[in-house]
């Protein structure tokens, strides 16, 4: 069975997946300096942007694992960008410029719709407003039996753990502290009563958190 | 110039160090099974129960760590019991039995003073009212040049960094969720800013880290 997956989303050691003031040219807040450098230190993510050399190992290797057998995308509204409440106009195509690092259908969780829209690479962005579950079966139906990747932020992260739909997390610790913002692990309600953490390892950079169900999820 | 440490101090990947409902059977609250695990697996802790075995490595190591160069202890006073309030009389003496695993002057933080008591293996309690600063004069007095070791609980801890007070933190993330309970890293104002992690890193049974000032502490 198609599985949602969460992939290294990455926390702060104080819990805080961002801190205060998100913004515009502040995406993560304040206070989140070194957070993703685990990230942009690996092979992968270097060459992406042109650049030689990169770590190799477990960060690299958990960032070729994000890409593999993934055939759609969900998001949160404030992952997909900083606009809060009524679009002023749909000229906000995303934080990632003309070429999104998805390459598949992208479905928008958000109480104000808008028409989707196609970018280079397969990206292209719909918008959804019926829910979690409503918006997993659009999403596995895009995937097309292939894994649908849940990609953040916090806030969508939660609000999919409560609903229990979330199938396997590579949540990644940063060695940092932020201080204040938004946590991933808080107003669960009991969420993570059915999952377990199956192996915790650490790089020079990070530490690694591979989590999944105790018990299949039932088919939606 | 001899410093304040905090060892082995235990929080799951929620962040909390005890869960709900903290009492006389359960004195780290409900949902907290398997949080000390990395800990009673060590060789270490195994020959102080008289056991055969256990684990070397990193968690060993860090059980020896704890022990070295310690002169005094301070902890919270629900870190020395479940009793709340005033003492209704002087029977409690700690979790430990009659041999503690401090083996020098324990300083209790308390608004409800009492005597001070011996018990065997060196451990005298003693009960303090004026705060942390105070409280660690005592302790640095009492340690005679050697460090002294802040045991806990969580509050204590926050009571501490707020204060700046503390030197060097060796925490661990137990692989477990909680759910819900005490935080470690929360109401603490700035208390982190001054510190960064300068070490992570994972056995199969826990994460550890290793957390230091960045300046220096000013002299008492």
């Amino acid at each position: 069975m198609p599985k949602l997956r969460v992939h290294n989303f990455t926390i702060s050691l104080d819990g805080y997946a961002a801190g205060p003031n998100q913004r515009l040219d502040a995406p993560f807040g304040d206070g989140v300096e070194g957070m993703h450098d685990w990230m942009f230190a690996t092979r992968t993510v270097r060459a992406a942007q042109g650049l030689d050399g990169g770590t190799e190992g477990l960060d690299n290797d958990r960032i070729l694992l994000a890409e593999q057998g993934i055939g759609a995308t969900v998001m949160g509204r404030n992952m997909f960008g900083p606009v809060r409440g009524e679009w002023p106009d749909h000229s906000w195509t995303g934080w990632w410029g003309p070429n999104p690092p998805y390459h598949n259908d992208v479905f928008v969780m958000t109480h104000h719709l808008r028409p989707s829209f196609s970018l280079e690479g397969g990206n292209t962005f719909h918008f959804v407003d019926q829910g979690p579950e409503a918006a997993l079966k659009l999403a596995f139906d895009a995937a097309d039996g292939k894994d649908v990747l849940l990609a953040g932020g916090a806030a969508t992260i939660r609000q999919f753990l409560r609903a229990g739909l979330i199938d396997e997390m590579y949540l990644v610790i940063a060695p940092i502290f932020i201080g204040g913002g938004e946590r991933l692990f808080d107003d669960l309600d009991g969420g993570l009563d059915g999952y377990r953490c199956v192996e915790q390892a650490s790089t020079s950079a990070a530490t690694h958190l591979h989590i999944t169900r105790r018990e299949p999820r039932a088919a939606l």
